[in-house]
């Protein structure tokens, strides 16, 4: 299993570095600021998680696959940028993928910690979508996951879903499979058939 | 002592998470924006200070009551956010409670941690000021502590007295009491009479 | 060597309090906002640094004199502001020197902590660069180091440097004086002859 996790970990680090570079190039910033970009994209959420948690250290001091990946994502994405807008489609699924395994990761670390649940919950969500965050921080954008998207929400019930599972007694590999799943289906089905969440201003002048 | 900084800490994040909310209600974020923008506002100083401090850990991993007070009253900034507006003079006075108080946890947590004079109070005032600080970034603000406020100023001449009160041997609840009621009136006096630095550009053509 | 590092550290804050201080100034900030941007641009990188490295304390919780080097640097800068746009070459010089030096001891100290060598350059690029990056996010601008200053990569090719010579076997005061010289060197002579990073936009319509 662990090794499992290492591996879609890199495969949502890479996806997350290319969603980063193609942000960046959109502002048309210089070669290093895009691989900056990406970086914070895809180590963003693990490493907030990593400083909040004061034993840790952080995870791409230890596991240096991470940089390898990220840079071929972004290298990857600088040369076939134009090509990229039309494969959105492939780019969210593996953003998703991340999306999914990082929250879970998350949590699975808050409970190692001995965290109490929505500490869990909220950690898996900063590991999940905080880079996304930083992203929009550092071109000076306010972060979409604020306005457009939901999947912070779906993170949140994933973690819960986790929780449950693992409080059922169900056994290590199926846990995060399930709840990595959870996730990513929730928030597939989310984006195409355009869901968001309730708004709080309708009723408003 | 101990359970009356727990109380007034726990009404502090209170009215900063209803701070936060309604800061984020104005740029239409969605709920689950508000509620981040919400969290970030109440313990955002209080992170950063425990982050600095390598050796502690995060308050709200420990005290997860901060957590369900802010959710409560982010669901009364939301339920409520029409008529919030008229009562911006109770949200002026718990957020100032606030800032007094979490500034005198910060300076205190600073001694504890034998940090020299200059760094206790710079170490209160992130507690008591960088909540906001962060709100303003999320939202994609020049923060307004840089600009139109002056209770940073306010938070370091606070500490200041806090120092001295504590090397002139005064006890326990007494020396808190007085630094925080410090802040907090000379903050009210500051805004009721519209007081703000001198300006350093009052002679520049 | 310990020593001088410490004092062209210190110089090097200095610099960059100057520099932080007269963007602060061009976005009108009041005096608190002038003295926070100029901290922050200043010991933003380093902290950083030690926030990332689990076991490190705060390099300004223990070394309390770039606290005051910061303060005359701000006081310097407010009070000569009308002039400081005139000298700006002399600021130029030594907010490189401040950057040649923060790399090289980033580098240092990740070696120190057994990272392995891409982390070690990463390291050595966050602390010398954050602060400016820091400062650029909290005046609501686009960090000016992703688009228009080629300076971080200056500070990667820097760091490598750094580690050829210190498994050449290189000793230690030649070893950081070079690294640091290379770095200064290099990006007076780029930011003179205007040379940018290649623009990975020249083929897009």
């Amino acid at each position: 299993m662990d090794l499992l996790v290492i591996y879609i970990g890199l495969l949502g680090s890479f996806a997350l570095a290319i969603s980063g570079s193609l942000t960046a190039m959109e502002k048309k910033f210089d070669i290093f600021g895009v691989v900056t970009i990406a970086f914070v994209t895809a180590v963003g959420g693990g490493t907030l998680r990593d400083v909040l948690l004061s034993e840790r250290s952080v995870f791409w001091f230890e596991e240096v696959n991470y940089l390898y990946v990220i840079l071929i994502g972004t290298l990857l994405a600088i040369v076939f940028r134009k090509r990229l807008s039309k494969a959105s489609k492939a780019l969210f699924l593996f953003d998703t993928l991340g999306l999914g395994l990082y929250t879970i990761t998350g949590v699975q670390i808050g409970l190692e910690y001995e965290l109490n649940h929505i500490n869990c919950m909220i950690l898996g969500t900063i590991t999940g979508s905080f880079g996304g965050v930083l992203r929009d921080i550092l071109v000076n954008e306010v972060p979409v996951i604020f306005k457009k998207e939901i999947y912070a929400t779906v993170c949140i019930a994933g973690g819960g879903l986790y929780l449950i599972l693992y409080y059922q007694g169900v056994p290590d590999p199926y846990l995060q499979i399930c709840s990595a799943l959870f996730i990513i289906i929730i928030r597939i089905i989310v984006v195409y058939f355009k869901i968001s969440l309730p708004s709080i201003y309708s009723n408003d002048s």
